[in-house]
């Protein structure tokens, strides 16, 4: 097995080694693109653009993801063939494990695969197999045959756009392809925003809304679908259980387990409470935290120069980025996990006097 | 006085006059910038990218507002030096009436100028003033010596940069002029997602991120600077005043008077709202009515083929877009109001049930 690690090179896209992964796709029996567990946007965006790519090649593939993705993301073309491990383990198993191309897209490791990380490490161990890593994350494990990564780059989706254009597909964009790329690169980016947006992003969204896709309506369809529940359940957070300390640029949320069941809480639904903590004027850092199963898990944002994967690490069993970090306590209450919390937060105050 | 009403031309920057413009504008003795009443992020964002087009080509420019735009857009480059017609009445007329080339941004008429209305109706009037329009809104009155409109373009500062690539000074374009058309083109079309954001949108995008302005801050400047006040307004009527109709796919959420008291609420406090109740899955249609100084004013929205301009103009005497209308009621209370509404959910059910 000949290892082509490309990561680190100025276009991990311009080599040899892509163009010849071209003609080897052409002429597979099987191709199958996978992704990680609890696939998201850019997750179930860049495996169907890739399976359009495919389309457009005349080769025939199957999609096939760990387990179930959110349902406002239903409405990508392409949605109805996609298989789930979760629902069918065997046959799913069966089609990663034996592909003759097998794509990994959005993941670093085998192990973020969930239910199919056996069936990808089977993969990777057969001789006949090759296997293609296309991610974005930073350290990625050196499982694949070829490792097409670039942790610069802010979306999956974006690497599947360099490989229509290595690939001198730009022809094959049409506004199905164009919508599942758009769906990642925005659902990876906050829509634009994130630092990791680079010129070449908008470069790309030009493209895709050139094909006549309707931005606006991709838009709708993954923001405006909050389930009621879900709203309550913040605005209850935010009336209720914010608690704010202006003079040291500090806000803090926190919600027990039996609060969560009373809004009937969903995996997802608390996600964005800490950045909403952190939107409010004057305040540099920013606290969530929430009884999960006998622990406590606390997500930590700041803005600015204070590092919150410094407090994440030292405080509450974690780590993460300097912005953006997260920890969880096991054996102790949510009452003392705050206490411990709204004690500290004085200790910070000098270090969270500035405006950004 | 000669008129050159350009609009409705395939591209109205493309025309002999704009060229001539450039000369005028390099000759001018005085040269003022003006934008409407409660200048929003494109009015601002726009007069100063236009100042800073001047700083660069070595003329001097006053920006003159009618009165004050919000704090989270203080951080502008050129902020500092606005001046406001609230704050000096006779200084900042003088200076729109004696203009030699007045520009007029982002907006279509004289009357939309709130207290610089008579000094621009002046400049009109004076031989010796040319007064430039530059807009996006649609009907726009024919006051100015040159009308650069073009109502198809999400943002003012889209026509601002087609003005910097017509007068060939791409070479001006710097992080602070970027930073300026950003902040318009952000505000003004949804952060990229509003239906008259085009190709050319992101296009000028990426040449705005290539400059290495930091788009991130910018966009953590004007979203997430939400007072506290506003941030618990928004909690308690998510929480306490929303009624949702999921069998009619209708949302309503109603403030009295004493409640926005209780919050302290701000001008622009309650702008997301009737958005937030749109946003529930399955609603099709979200109204939000508020107590303001006798009336009641109602914001309408829907999604898809649902009208609320019709909604509006037949029950509450307003009118407005096909999916974003209001209206006002005087002299009946807020309460009766809501009974309306509520009685006419029902009447509209059978024309809601759809998915978009």
């Amino acid at each position: 097995m000949v290892q082509m690690y490309l990561s680190g090179m100025e276009d991990v896209f311009a080599g040899e080694e892509v163009a010849a992964l071209k003609a080897q796709v052409l002429s597979a029996k099987s191709v199958v693109v996978t992704s990680h567990r609890s696939p998201d946007g850019d997750a179930i965006g860049s495996s169907l653009a890739l399976k359009h790519m495919f389309s457009a090649m005349g080769v025939p593939c199957a999609v096939v993801m760990p387990d179930a993705y959110a349902k406002f993301l239903h409405w990508m073309p392409g949605h109805e063939e996609v298989r789930f491990h979760d629902a069918e383990p065997e046959a799913a198993s069966a089609l990663v494990s034996s592909a003759e191309v097998l794509f990994c897209l959005d993941y670093n490791a085998p192990s973020r695969a969930g239910g199919l990380m056996d069936a990808v490490n089977q993969a990777c161990a057969n001789a006949k197999s090759s296997v293609v890593m296309i991610d974005h994350h930073q350290e990625p494990e050196d499982f694949a045959d070829i490792m097409l990564s670039d942790s610069s780059t802010g979306s999956t989706c974006e690497l599947i756009y360099r490989l229509l254009q290595a690939w001198e597909m730009q022809g094959a964009l049409d506004s199905d392809l164009a919508s599942c790329l758009y769906c990642g690169l925005i659902t990876d980016t906050g829509s634009f925003r994130f630092s990791s947006v680079q010129p070449s992003s908008h470069d790309m969204a030009s493209a895709l809304l050139a094909t006549g896709m309707n931005h606006s309506r991709i838009h709708s369809l993954i923001y405006d679908a909050y389930r009621l529940e879900q709203v309550q359940l913040t605005a209850y957070a935010l009336s209720q259980k914010l608690q704010v300390f202006p003079e040291h640029r500090c806000a803090v949320i926190s919600l027990s387990q039996d609060e969560l069941l009373h809004y009937n809480a969903q995996k997802g639904d608390t996600e964005g409470l800490v950045n909403r903590a952190l939107s409010i004027e004057g305040i540099n850092f920013a606290a969530f935290m929430k009884e999960d199963d006998g622990r406590v898990k606390i997500s930590l944002r700041s803005r600015g120069s204070f590092s919150v994967r410094d407090v994440a690490a030292e405080h509450f069993n974690g780590g993460g980025h300097h912005n953006a970090a997260g920890g969880a306590c096991e054996g102790e209450s949510l009452h003392s996990v705050l206490d411990r919390m709204v004690a500290l937060i004085p200790t910070w105050s000098d270090d969270l006097q500035y405006d950004d």
